[in-house]
């Protein structure tokens, strides 16, 4: 294991089922870290083409001495998040033979962490992962709650379960390798934290944002950690989503719109969450609920993270509607959105006048 | 509702996930009583094509009024239980944009329980279901304790989830149309729970067999009673199959032989069961726990249901053991069997010679 005081440890408190996560540079050379988090001897490694020439041989060769390793590697993208691709993770584990108390280990981004997720929940009714996410989107969103899933032609994340990791790590060092737009990305769920729950930490995030786009080792691990944190704690209230946990999904509303208007992986996750919190923003405005001033400060954040501050320019209002009636957010048929009474506090309403979205749809920028 | 004193009501009690199992005759056509368990107004009833002519528009007009109610009817047999089956119910699910608070029904025996419990399971990460299970089988063994899932072309149950219902509406009139064979085959998992756990209800399963298979309505509803009351217990202790809940599998690891080699649907489950049972009180014999007039006892109430005495003819050794081998009741390498310490005394054993299995394997009599 690399130096101690370069690695943080937060624990995700869910009972018998929470788990630590570490974060540090290097550690996923250091794999020997997960060793008490393995159920038995039997370890799949789920990764993807982009990965496994970057990370898989240093990775098992941090592992422990004596288990029985093998490996799915699928093709890369959003676009392959679907109910084939955890059958073949399926396929693999029953060739291999593997039993009930096999460990399945997700080696890259969050397809791949969702995916493995999901195929752990559902292989003979559950079995032991470990996350190990190489995005900064991965790092700070998909790794702590639990959330494991697959896409469906008619909707984003429509097939999967709730189901705990036991044990991620996170190296901030694979950080290096990651494109610069999926670091912007990851930095819109960053952003997201401080403008749902914290508002010292996003302006702490305004000071140090060059330093994070610039992948300042410490400025990184900072942010990641308490990212993860105020993640942990609203996930801790609200393990399921029936209340508290919907707050996360600022921006999420509008943003799945775009992914699915666009078609998924045009636009990245995180840009579209960007741009979904920025129009969320100038619906709580209308609302009566921040000012001008801060919807400035809230747009100024995101261009400065890189991410786009418009919406796609072929989308109509409609074209939103149409998506959005469908989110899973929107229980019955009453439209709930993520919006903000204040910056650094969201609340969920239901109440939005249907012409005021409407109105705020038809004059937010296009680009 | 039909006349009070002829239902039973049961409690399984999994804290918050609690739910009742109502038994009686005719509950079929009053399906108002599982109005308190729906999560809200949207119902995708799924069936096959066996049990909907005679079932579904019975069942539909016992509904509460004022509901938006779907249907899936799939094809009949265990060869269907596959993902495939269950993609079918999201695509539906989909295609009428169901959202988190719709409630799935399966209406139909096991295999329909299985896959809509599992599509309730996964389907935004987790919508409500209840079950109305048509045949002895389901109605005593998997209407309790929240198994789901599908088959694997590597193995049966491979791919599944613990999901619990929210209700189970038991009706006793329907196992009229069930095939005598298939009757004994629900027989096959009653006998189990007098095996495993309880002496005076095997005494009693002995002296009212006839009146089952005569489908006397107050022996069945009491054998029902006392199965899914014995189940309850079982789960209630051990939801997630730890410890306790293993003795549930008596006869199953043979039996999961049988219908693996046999391809799954020749033998019924309860058939490869019943004969699975037998198999493990003549090991328990040669282990020194059951005495021969023990076994004879066994195969007597075994035969009394109809159910057969010996294992198919094409069936080696070799046949047994590799399927045994990747049973999920086999952690790691070592061979767990649930055995009979007594009559009405099942327990987990997993030191059994390997020289004993085979020479019971080589002569336990086939057909």
């Amino acid at each position: 294991m690399p130096q101690s005081d370069a690695i943080r440890t937060l624990s995700v408190a869910l009972d018998e089922r929470s788990y630590p996560i570490h974060i540090g540079p290097g550690l996923l050379s250091h794999a020997d870290v997960i060793a008490p988090y393995l159920a038995g001897r039997q370890v799949m490694i789920v990764t993807n083409e982009t990965i496994a020439p970057l990370y898989l041989e240093a990775f098992k060769r941090g592992l422990p001495e004596g288990l029985e390793v093998e490996e799915v590697v699928l093709p890369d993208g959003e676009h392959t998040k679907t109910l084939d691709s955890v059958s073949r993770i399926w396929d693999a584990l029953l060739a291999a033979g593997f039993n009930r108390r096999c460990t399945l280990i997700a080696l890259g981004g969050g397809v791949i962490g969702d995916m493995t997720g999901y195929a752990a929940a559902c292989y003979q009714r559950g079995v032991a992962f470990v996350q190990v996410p190489t995005t900064l989107l991965s790092q700070v969103d998909s790794s702590v709650g639990g959330k494991t899933g697959v896409n469906h032609p008619r909707g984003k994340n429509m097939i999967g379960a709730f189901w705990q990791p036991k044990a991620v790590l996170i190296d901030t060092e694979t950080l290096s390798t990651l494109p610069a737009r999926e670091l912007s990305a990851g930095l819109a769920e960053v952003i997201k934290y401080g403008l749902i729950r914290d508002l010292e930490f996003l302006a702490w995030l305004e000071a140090r944002m060059d330093a994070l786009r610039g992948l300042d080792g410490e400025a990184l691990r900072e942010a990641i950690y308490r990212s993860c944190a105020i993640k942990a704690e609203v996930v801790a209230a609200d393990e399921t989503e029936q209340g508290a946990r919907a707050l996360l999904n600022l921006g999420h509303t509008f943003g799945h719109a775009i992914e699915a208007h666009q078609g998924y992986g045009a636009w990245l996750h995180g840009e579209a969450v960007g741009t979904g919190m920025l129009m969320a923003a100038e619906l709580s405005q209308r609302l009566g609920w921040l000012t001008q001033d801060e919807v400035d400060r809230t747009a100024a954040v995101i261009a400065a993270a890189g991410l786009p501050p418009a919406a796609p320019d072929d989308m109509g209002v409609e074209d939103f509607l149409a998506v959005m009636r469908l989110d899973k957010k929107n229980i019955d048929t009453r439209l709930r959105l993520v919006l903000l009474r204040s910056l650094g506090d969201a609340c969920l309403y239901d109440s939005t006048p249907p012409e005021m979205l409407e109105s705020l749809l038809t004059d937010f920028p296009r680009r």
